[in-house]
């Protein structure tokens, strides 16, 4: 795309690419989006009239654009994302209130995590993923889960995407992340520690659906000093089983 | 549009009736996404693809088309609902286990009102609305208090649009509008008996932001039957001057 040659995108790829362009971002200027999404200004301007005409975006009276409340009313009702935040919020909120930190729902989505829900406590660490945001599987606890579960080609897929390497504990190597996959298998949770943020550990378990497939992750990011108190182990794997028992999620032999 | 008169909507149009066709739906097939957004199967068909190849969409094992993850994504991060949510949850979550009815914070949208939110006890009352819904202003508890503040040009379209008679109950004439909401900024709850949902009630009470303008509203729904019980209104006020203070509200002469 660059120098200026000429778009061969449809006219529908380059309005999605106006709605990329808000990752991330609260709200954005005119030459912002056209910058983000590759675009003529005067192009990007008629295709934001489109989305504002209809309400996905909005305009402010400072002039910016904010996603608007028809793409929240659209996206809230994602079956996936309705019917496990519902189901998972109970057990959330008393993971919430015995621990006082982070309490995390994500699935799965590529090589990425998605956080469905985020609840937390008033002293929580402070940590880069929010409601909304897509983590790398290899750097953090549900990604870890949702990828020790995953198909063996999404494995292959993040080795050969070259895992970036956050902080000198996360885990890149193949040998290092078979080896925790492997944990995460026999052990049903997975601990990690300064993987991707400094002072945080994580600790995350896997949610099973009634057919026993593994369709979500919950975890717990607290502070380094508490990694000891076992609460949090015990917590995540409770809260995981109710969801998962919730879900019509049957162990075996029971 | 009927008789198959030449359709003189743009592109961007004909992809956002493909995502309109989802409204209060689950999943839909392509030929009922083609005929709820009044397009030929040929050219759904093209236009869903692209949904799909963005990620808006996503088709199941099933065949069917449902809301994708990236919706989800983008629809979540609309800053309205997003602070609105997370600075009113704790005040929701005290509410619901006060009464174990139908918790709801809902904002203005045009003559509707959205539901941002909605906690549930586990016997709640049944209800139609649903996080995500959009309901009209007049026949709801949250959508009076709304109108009651909303400039008087709303009031106007309300009576305007012809307000719909839900249940014997519903208000629809200017007078009883007009004094009903003459209460509501009195007393500053509103109580409605039936008048959406048989066998319901709801007390709603308004939510202010810094500046003093009424930016949402809170509501318990509830079995008819407990209509005297003092807790509902008692909970809903307080619920709704906490979110207040907590955007940043400061009542005069406090």
């Amino acid at each position: 795309m660059s120098g200026g040659g000429a778009d061969s995108r449809s006219v529908a790829e380059k309005l999605f690419a106006i709605a990329d362009a808000f990752a991330g971002r609260e709200s954005l200027g005119l030459t912002e989006i056209a910058s983000r999404a590759r675009l003529p200004l005067s192009t990007a301007h008629r295709l934001v009239r489109e989305w504002v005409a209809w309400g996905g975006l909005v305009r402010g009276d400072d002039g910016r654009y904010r996603v608007g409340m028809r793409l929240w009313r659209l996206g809230v009702r994602q079956p996936t994302a309705l019917r496990l935040r519902r189901i998972a919020m109970p057990y959330l909120e008393d993971l919430l209130e015995a621990t006082g930190e982070h309490v995390h729902l994500a699935v799965r989505d590529g090589l990425g995590a998605i956080y469905l829900e985020r609840l937390s406590g008033p002293g929580a660490v402070p940590v880069i993923s929010d409601v909304g945001s897509r983590l790398p599987l290899h750097a953090t606890g549900v990604g870890l889960v949702l990828l020790a579960h995953a198909p063996i080609e999404v494995f292959d897929e993040v080795l050969a995407s070259g895992p970036r390497k956050y902080l000198p504990n996360t885990l890149t190597e193949e040998r290092d992340l078979r080896r925790r996959l492997a944990e995460i298998r026999s052990f049903g949770i997975s601990t990690s520690v300064e993987e991707l943020t400094s002072g945080a550990f994580s600790v995350a378990a896997p949610v099973r659906d009634a057919t026993g497939e593994v369709v979500a992750a919950v975890s717990i990011i607290a502070h380094v000093e508490r990694v000891a108190e076992p609460q949090f182990a015990l917590g995540v794997r409770m809260a995981a089983r109710g969801i998962s028992s919730a879900l019509g999620y049957r162990p075996q032999g029971e």
